[in-house]
C-alpha cells in the first residue's frame, strides 16, 4: 500500500484543501498546514500533486509572521463551473470561477412542459454562450437542477409531478455528451439550499431548511453541513403532506397535499374562481385586462389592497406555517430560508408562515429560530447546482 | 508537528480502530490495514499505542492467507460500559463488555416523577450492584437517558414536562461522582435508536427513525448513520406536533399535541371516561376491579375484544400515523422501528400506523419503507446509552 499513487486518505486530504480554497479563499501553505493538523511537508506533497494537475496555484508570499515566508495557494484562475436551473417557467446558467463566484449569468422564459429535448437544448446553448462570452473551452463539471424528484446517481428525473415529458430522461447523460465534463443532476431545492449554504445567509450554520414556495412547494435540507437526501432521494417533498380543512386535487394524485391548497397554480386557481364569482372585483378587472390569471397578478392586487387576495395569501401562509411548524418540532433546525416565485408576495405571506411556525412549534425549538427570505433569487440554484459538481469535480481521486 | 504526540488524525485512527472492533468484532491487523487503507505499519503504531492503554488486546494468530501470519485483535477483555435508561415508570441498568454485549441487567419499578435524588440514587445503586456481582472496579464510561428534554453538552434535563423536579438537575455530574468515570446523558429516544442501531433490526441502514409511543411519544433520528440532535438538542420531539381533530391539553400547555390525544396517560383518560360513561361496560368491570385504568387495561380489553376499546387504540395509531406520514415525506427514512410501552397493544396498533402511513405518505417515499415492532424492548435503551458514552470513550486524545 506503500507507494507513490497517492490513497484514499490523500486523495481526501486534496479534495478537502480544494474544498477550502473555494470556502475560504486563498490560504498561505501555513495556514493550510494548521487548519488540517497535518505537516508542512504532507502539504506540499498534496500541493505539488494539485499544482501538476492544474488546480491550484502560488499566487505570491503571505505576509510575515516571522521565520519562512510561507507562499499563498488560490484554485487556479482558469477553473470554471458551470451552473444550470431549469425552474417550470425559465431556464438559467451561470459560470462561476473555483470558488463559486459569478461571472456571467444568463435567464430566459422557459415552460419546462415543453419537454427535455427543447429545454435542454435551450440551457446547452445558453451555458455554452456563456463559455465562449468569457473565453472557456471545457468547465471542469456542469451542475444542472430540474423541478422535480430525481435518481441522483442515475441522473434522471424520476416521475416529475409537473414535468410531463422528463421521467426517466437521461438528463446528465444528454448534458454530459453536450459540454463533454462531468454533469451531475440535482433537484432544484437542493440546489437552491447549496446556494445558500454558499453565498447566501444559511453559510454559517449547520442544520437549515430551505423552503421553496413556487409553482411548487419544496424544501432542501441541510443536515450536518451536508445536503441530506434521504434513502430514495426524495427527502424534502413537502409539497405533498397534507393539510387540514383541504380537499383540493393534486398533480400527485392524492387530495389535501399543501401543494394542492398553495403554490403558484393553487393561487391562480383560487383567484380565478375569485375573479369569476364576483368576489374580487380586483381580480375580475386583472382577469378581464390579461385574460387570465397568475401567482403575479394576486401579488399586484394585495399591493393594490384587494382584500380577498391578502386572505388568499394568509389562508397559503397559514398553511404553509403548519407543515413548516412540524418540521421545525422534528428537525430543529438554526434556520429557515424561503425562497421561490411566491415570495415576490412579500411580508404578508413571510409574516404568515413566521406566525404560524412561532405559534404552533416546540418553544424550546423556535427560541433561536431565524426564518428569513433568501436574498439570492434566481442565482441559489445556478450556485448550488455549481457547488454541486464542484465538490465532485474536488473529490475524484487522482 | 512531527512529534511522537499522536496528532488529530491519529487519535481519530485509534478511535475508528476501537469502533470498528465494536461494531465488527475481533480483526487481523490485515484486515483493520485493508479497512482502513493505511499501512500495516501506521496499523501496527496505534495498536501499540492502545495496547498500552490496555484499550485492546491479541488474542491469537489469523487464519493463513498466505504469507507472514497475522494476528487477531480484539477490545481488551476487562473494558466495561454501563448503560441505564431511566423511563417514566422504571429504571433500567446494564454492564455491557466492549462490543456492547450485555452481561448483566436490571429493571425496577420506579416513577420519575419522585425527583432526582431518589431516582439517581437508585439507578446508581443498580448500576453499583451489576458491576460489583461481575467484579468490574471501574467501567470506562456510564450512559444514563431520561424520558424528556436534554442539553447535551452540559448534561442536564431541560424543562421536561414529565418530570418535575429534574429540569437543570446536574444528572451527569453527580453520576460522574458516583461511578468516577466519564458519564452521558441523552434523551431516552436518541438512546433507543443507537440500541437498535447496535444490535436491533436498524443495524444496517443508514437513515432511520425510532419511535417510542409510550407515556409520551418522541422520535430518535439516525441520518447518514449518526444520531441527529439538531440546534438545541430537541429534534425528534414530535409528542407536541399537532395533530388534527383534537383540542385536548397537553402537559406542554398547548392544546392538540399529538401526545396530548393518544400516548399513556391520554390512552388511560380515555379509557376512563369510557368506562364511566358506560360506553364500555368491560373498562367499567376493570375500572371497578382495579380502582384505576392504565394503557396496560385497554391492552387486556382489546384482548377480550371490548370494541370501544379497539377503537381507541385505533385512533391513536391513525394520529400518530398522520404525523408520520408527514415525516416521512419530509426525511424519507430507510425505515421505522416503533418501540416503548404502548406497543403492547400489539398488532392492531401497529396495523393502523402502518395503514396511514402507506396512505397518506408519498409513494416514492414508502415503496421500500419497513415499519417494525421494536424486538430489543427495555434493552434498546440500556445498549444505546453504553454505545453513546463508548463512543466517546473511544474518541478521546491520547
Amino acid at each position: 500500500m506503500e507507494t507513490s499513487v497517492p490513497g484514499r486518505a490523500e486523495t481526501r486530504l486534496q479534495a478537502k484543501i480544494l474544498t477550502r480554497l473555494r470556502d475560504a479563499g486563498p490560504q498561505s501553505r501555513i495556514q493550510l498546514s494548521e487548519h488540517f493538523e497535518v505537516s508542512r511537508t504532507t502539504i506540499g506533497t498534496e500541493l505539488g500533486r494539485l499544482t501538476a494537475l492544474h488546480l491550484v496555484e502560488e499566487i505570491g508570499p503571505a505576509a510575515s509572521r516571522g521565520g519562512r515566508r510561507s507562499t499563498v495557494i488560490d484554485l487556479a484562475g482558469h477553473v470554471r463551473f458551470v451552473g444550470i436551473a431549469i425552474g417550470a417557467t425559465s431556464v438559467s446558467s451561470a459560470v462561476t470561477d473555483g470558488r463559486l463566484r459569478v461571472l456571467a449569468f444568463e435567464r430566459t422564459e422557459c415552460d419546462v412542459r415543453r419537454g427535455p429535448e427543447p429545454v435542454l437544448e435551450l440551457a446547452a446553448e445558453q451555458g455554452r454562450r456563456l463559455l465562449v462570452k468569457l473565453g472557456v473551452d471545457r468547465p471542469l463539471g456542469v451542475g444542472v437542477s430540474v423541478p422535480g424528484p430525481v435518481d441522483f446517481s442515475r441522473g434522471i428525473p424520476v416521475s416529475p409531478p409537473i414535468m410531463p415529458g422528463w421521467d426517466g430522461y437521461p438528463v446528465r447523460d444528454v448534458l454530459g455528451r453536450r459540454f463533454d465534463c462531468p454533469v451531475l443532476l440535482d433537484n432544484d431545492v437542493n440546489a437552491m439550499a447549496l446556494g445558500e449554504q454558499h453565498t447566501g445567509v444559511a453559510g454559517t450554520v449547520e442544520n437549515f431548511l430551505f423552503v421553496k414556495v413556487g409553482t411548487g412547494i419544496g424544501c432542501g435540507i441541510v443536515a450536518k453541513s451536508e445536503l441530506y437526501r434521504g434513502m430514495d432521494g426524495c427527502a424534502g417533498d413537502i409539497g405533498h403532506i397534507p393539510v387540514a380543512d383541504s380537499d383540493a386535487i393534486c398533480v400527485c394524485g392524492n387530495t389535501g397535499c399543501l401543494e394542492a391548497s398553495f403554490g403558484g397554480g393553487a393561487l391562480a386557481r383560487d383567484a380565478l374562481a375569485a375573479a369569476r364569482s364576483g368576489r374580487s372585483p380586483m381580480l375580475g378587472e386583472l382577469l378581464e385586462r390579461n385574460g387570465t390569471l397568475t401567482a403575479a397578478d394576486v401579488g399586484e392586487a394585495v399591493g393594490a389592497g384587494d382584500p380577498v387576495s391578502v386572505q388568499l395569501v394568509r389562508d397559503g401562509g397559514r398553511r404553509v406555517g403548519e407543515v413548516l411548524a412540524g418540521l421545525v418540532s422534528f428537525f430543529n433546525p438554526s434556520l429557515i430560508v424561503l425562497g421561490g416565485g411566491l415570495t415576490l408576495l412579500g411580508h404578508i405571506l413571510l409574516a404568515e408562515i413566521r406566525g404560524t411556525i412561532y405559534r404552533r412549534s416546540l418553544p424550546l425549538a423556535t427560541r433561536n429560530l431565524p426564518i428569513v427570505m433568501s436574498d439570492l433569487g434566481a442565482r441559489a440554484g445556478v450556485i448550488g447546482a455549481a457547488r454541486l459538481v464542484s465538490q465532485e469535480a474536488y473529490e475524484v481521486s487522482r
